[in-house]
């Protein structure tokens, strides 16, 4: 049977590549690009001449319509960093994390959003599933997943991130030269929809003396964690989608705690039962973990809100320039108190600061796209970002983050990233 | 070996079923859920009491760690709906459709975004692609994916939509019995991340004749659309990323335009080359197909505005109410033009409107969610929705659509989608 072949009007023409036309670049083309900076000189273009023959993709039937489609083959090295903890005792304990520095925007796919796990993913059948609101409520309330899909839902886009995110970068005595993503990998963002947790909590109606939950997930570590009240009267929701489609197994499903702007293992996945009590239940997960011993010998405990931080993700360590000329610096900010209003990206470690562009909406609690285009000169630099969010928190430095933290202090490091560019092109990771 | 265990607190009580808190509910639930409904009962909750044993899942080590993450398997039904126009003979031809009333949210996960190719999905190897620039510039330009990466991008969430999206419902007889997403379900929307056009233009050097853009994808059916320099100027954008990652290759790997708010096969995929030219190149794709036949026997041509749109998704048709009592509307709206600025709702078949709440920022050619409370009362009952934009355009009704266009016309249906709820809880398609 004859096939359909393509009959195109001409193959690509050869193209010239010559001098760049500089001046509309500069004036109008980086307005464009919502960005202000002068003095950019363009990528170099190979002049390669485009060959006569049509590659093969276009003269043969492509494949056919999917149900559920896939990344490229190509892509195939886009993937999460696994790291597992406990090698075979335990193959999901442990954290596999979005590599950070292959994606652009701010939302996460939901194939690589990242995953902390204390002891794997559970495989759980949805229509078995039961949520527990009990404690001091005036009417313990059982909800089927068919149940809490009746009731109004919001949505939000918002970033989550592990407490010990960055936490090499904190204890490790030499700079670590992983990936932006392999370090500091443990942050996603997602369009979450799902019920406000304070329509559930009504509807059992907590007692006077109620004032914090306890929540638990499913999972076969009983992942467990005291939350205040207040949050979940505030913005708490009980989360069923992530980015449209039902939440990830990874990522709680069916169900799961969202905590916008707090620290990721609050946001309890699997989420089986709440628990209104007096105060924090002290568990496992909170005090043999996720508690933050200082400097001075004590320790925080209850540091809820992911302090305000950005990170360039391109460039970033292993990652190599390809000569002097355009680049654009771009990389990711957030804050667990509300909005970015600002990121600052130094060229020189810290010494001198300019605005980068904040792209789009800058919504509270998200991550937030930030841009800077840079006429690398091909001389060594030291990059770095700075973010301020609408509380007027700075992110701090390295130096600040270990001043006031145990030697083995790892959570919450929110302090800011230098990379270091060498003459070569070469990226790393460096202390500053 | 001993494999850890779980050891929780406790089994999950059962817990009983008593009339719900409907005061609270209605003074502070519906208030955190930003809309504002009085008279609503909550829904009838089954007071099965929960097993004393665990759950399995509970009680074994979970899944390891993974790369890249897929749905549960519970999910599997959740898929695009796939109709090939041709079968065997081109088993790309044809579309593959969001299935808009299992999502929520307003981002749709790549893996599920629609899909409209006309030859199959070409497998690009992206180190070979190239994207030229020509015709009346002063100087072409070729460009490789990597050399595009190094150009200055921009991020933005907006909707596509097929200019043939909803034709069924604007053609057949007999309202058509699919689910909306079967229906309606060639729109979706995502974070795409590109170089804006202008930036590219303005370096070939567009020539003061040049006024249209041709442009061609590398599949095999050559897809091309005309597009006016204006759009290229105002918010075009050469896109590399979809939610995060490389483009999937359903939606043009490794290189597609972007027309935010523009008919859906204008965002050519798997962009070869754009060719300056003075006027319109009446392609193929523009003529016989995407154009549209009015009621008095002429047609218009570059009908590119997707107008403004909404649909209730949940419930929709083929789903079943369980009972009255609470439910909520929740819908989906969108325009070509801007922003939308409010959504109605009808239960009575057009007769008597109340607002729906728009969910978060309302983004400008972006897909925004709607949602209204409703208390059914167990009587027939006919649903619509009906989106106004920042320009004032309103969405019209199926009979003043099939007035503006010819008997078999059928692109560009914009029309009020009516569902009718029976009293036995089933949910129709209906003319109204």
């Amino acid at each position: 049977m004859d096939q359909p072949t393509r009959k195109p009007d001409a193959p690509l023409p050869a193209a010239s590549a010559p001098a760049p036309n500089r001046r509309k670049f500069l004036t109008q083309g980086l307005t464009a690009a919502g960005a202000a900076v002068a003095g950019i000189a363009l990528p170099a273009r190979a002049a390669e001449p485009v060959g006569k023959e049509f590659p093969a993709w276009s003269t043969v039937i492509g494949k056919p319509l999917n149900g559920y489609g896939q990344p490229s083959r190509f892509e195939e090295p886009v993937k999460r960093y696994v790291a597992s903890a406990y090698g075979t005792l335990a193959p999901g304990t442990g954290s596999a994390r979005t590599p950070l520095e292959k994606l652009e925007g701010v939302i996460t796919p939901n194939g690589l959003h990242y995953d902390r796990s204390h002891n794997g993913t559970p495989d759980i059948d949805p229509a078995q599933h039961r949520l527990l609101i009990h404690g001091l409520v005036k009417r313990p309330l059982t909800f089927s997943v068919a149940e809490l899909s009746r009731y109004p839902m919001v949505s939000r886009i918002c970033f989550l991130e592990c407490a010990g995110n960055s936490s090499v970068n904190a204890i490790s005595p030499e700079p670590p030269q992983g990936s932006a993503g392999l370090v500091h990998g443990l942050v996603s963002c997602a369009d979450w929809t799902g019920i406000p947790l304070a329509l559930l909590l009504d509807e059992a109606g907590v007692e006077p003396a109620g004032k914090w939950l306890l929540a638990e997930g499913a999972d076969s570590a009983a992942m467990s964690r005291s939350v205040p009240l207040e949050k979940a009267y505030d913005d708490a929701m009980i989360a069923l989608y992530q980015n449209g489609e039902r939440l990830r197994p990874e990522n709680g499903y069916p169900v799961r705690l969202l905590l916008p702007g707090w620290e990721g293992n609050m946001n309890v996945k699997w989420l089986r039962r709440l628990k209104v009590t007096e105060g924090p239940t002290h568990t496992k997960d909170e005090t043999s973990k996720y508690t933050d011993p200082t400097a001075d010998g004590t320790a925080r405990q209850f540091t809820f809100v992911q302090g305000v931080k950005s990170l360039i993700t391109r460039p970033s360590a292993g990652l190599t320039m390809n000569g002097a000329g355009l680049y654009e610096i771009s990389g990711l900010a957030w804050s667990g108190a509300g909005r970015i209003t600002r990121v600052e990206v130094s060229l020189d470690g810290g010494a001198t600061w300019r605005d980068a562009a904040l792209q789009g909406q800058a919504l509270p609690k998200s991550l937030v796209r930030f841009r800077l285009p840079w006429d690398w000169n091909g001389q060594p630099a030291q990059l770095q970002s700075r973010a301020i969010d609408e509380k007027g928190n700075v992110q701090p430095t390295r130096k600040t983050y270990k001043a006031e933290n145990a030697v083995d202090g790892r959570f919450h490091n929110n302090s800011i990233v230098t990379w270091s560019v060498g003459a070569d092109g070469s990226v790393k990771n460096v202390y500053a």
